[in-house]
């Protein structure tokens, strides 16, 4: 396995994408796979995947392809998939809970351990096999469970305290749905902030170059 | 304001954010910015910024930086958020409801008119001021509204064939929740695949380095 630190930025942002294409091919019992049509399903090039897939190892053999299940078994180590990162959601409104629901933590990583919620009113409710907590019992609840990765389904106002405070109590990464763009001032902790309305922006940007106004056939700029 | 075809796709992946951020200092009451302060806020180089905003017009002017609210308002038009694409949800589970209660459809070129889910039981009930439809109801709806952007939030077995059939009912731009790599074979189709599990992914590989194993000290490795 390549030393993590040698595989560059870019490539590490196609990894999990790498990793879940992977995966569907285990699916369907597919053995190997030439970089050729791993690039036709994943609209790459077949030398950016060589190139990508070369930073960690030579599992492609000219003529014979990727060994599927080797690939996705090595990506999924230097992901860290293997880890048990303890995860708590803060904020159960139909965010929260949907996250909860819809996400596979245990196959990323991460084992989803609590869920808690300001409102006194939904502690107690059940989200999956997890009982929602109050936000007073964060405290104790990391000091027992030791949770490292907190995911924000909280408004905007609040985030910066609530992180600040999750920092104290030994959470490393935050996984971040406010509209609060979080830094965290401390040494050692990761960010990922998630902006459904920019991926929803970039949808209408493209839609409106796409799309032509009523009553003008069709649009000659297409950017696309 | 610049033709769109003349903008490069990176530059358009990150308009979302600069509006963002302009309507934050817009709402702070700040009337201009230099590329230096804007660049602290939003972690990029101030040479970048000025590079990317070059891309549209010429806002920015030494020694007086860039008009916000100008500079906010001409990003909005590049990315259309003055249209008004009817858009519709399809799935009202946790996910659907999420979406439909935390994301702001206006302020993005879109207005959310319709959300459909295929179970008779939750048929009736509202989210926000929409009244959940039945799937059998999508064609009758789509003929008198008319909407073009679909929100897919329903299981990765029914994506492809759902988007088909909305397809030919007219819609035009789909923003993707399902677990399925969305690809529609039909021209002058847009689609935004949301993959949220590859967001946490990205997470726990950052964590995975970040943060040492259990009794091994800081890891060294740190390739942030």
């Amino acid at each position: 396995m390549a030393k993590n630190g040698t595989i560059s930025a870019s490539v590490i942002k196609r990894l999990p994408r790498y990793y879940r294409f992977l995966g569907e091919l285990m699916k369907q019992e597919v053995e190997r796979i030439s970089s050729r049509e791993l690039s036709e399903m994943m609209n790459l090039t077949a030398s950016q995947i060589r190139q990508d897939l070369n930073c960690f190892g030579g599992f492609g053999m000219q003529g014979y392809g990727y060994h599927v299940r080797s690939l996705h078994e090595e990506i999924g180590k230097i992901l860290g998939v293997d880890r048990e990162f303890g995860t708590i959601i803060i904020g159960a409104g139909n965010l929260g809970k949907a996250i909860a629901m819809h996400i596979n933590f245990e196959t990323r990583g991460c084992r989803l351990t609590g869920i808690f919620d300001v409102n006194p009113r939904l502690t107690g409710e059940t989200v999956g096999p997890i009982a929602i907590r109050h936000t007073d019992e964060i405290e104790q609840f990391c000091k027992e469970n030791k949770p490292v990765v907190a995911v924000l389904c909280i408004p905007k106002a609040n985030t910066q305290e609530i992180a600040d405070r999750l920092v104290k109590l030994g959470i490393r990464a935050f996984w971040n749905f406010s509209h609060y763009d979080l830094t965290i001032e401390h040494e050692n902790i990761v960010v990922e902030n998630v902006h459904l309305g920019d991926s929803l922006l970039t949808l209408t940007y493209r839609a409106n170059n796409n799309i032509a106004p009523e009553n003008s056939g069709n649009g000659q700029e297409d950017s696309n």
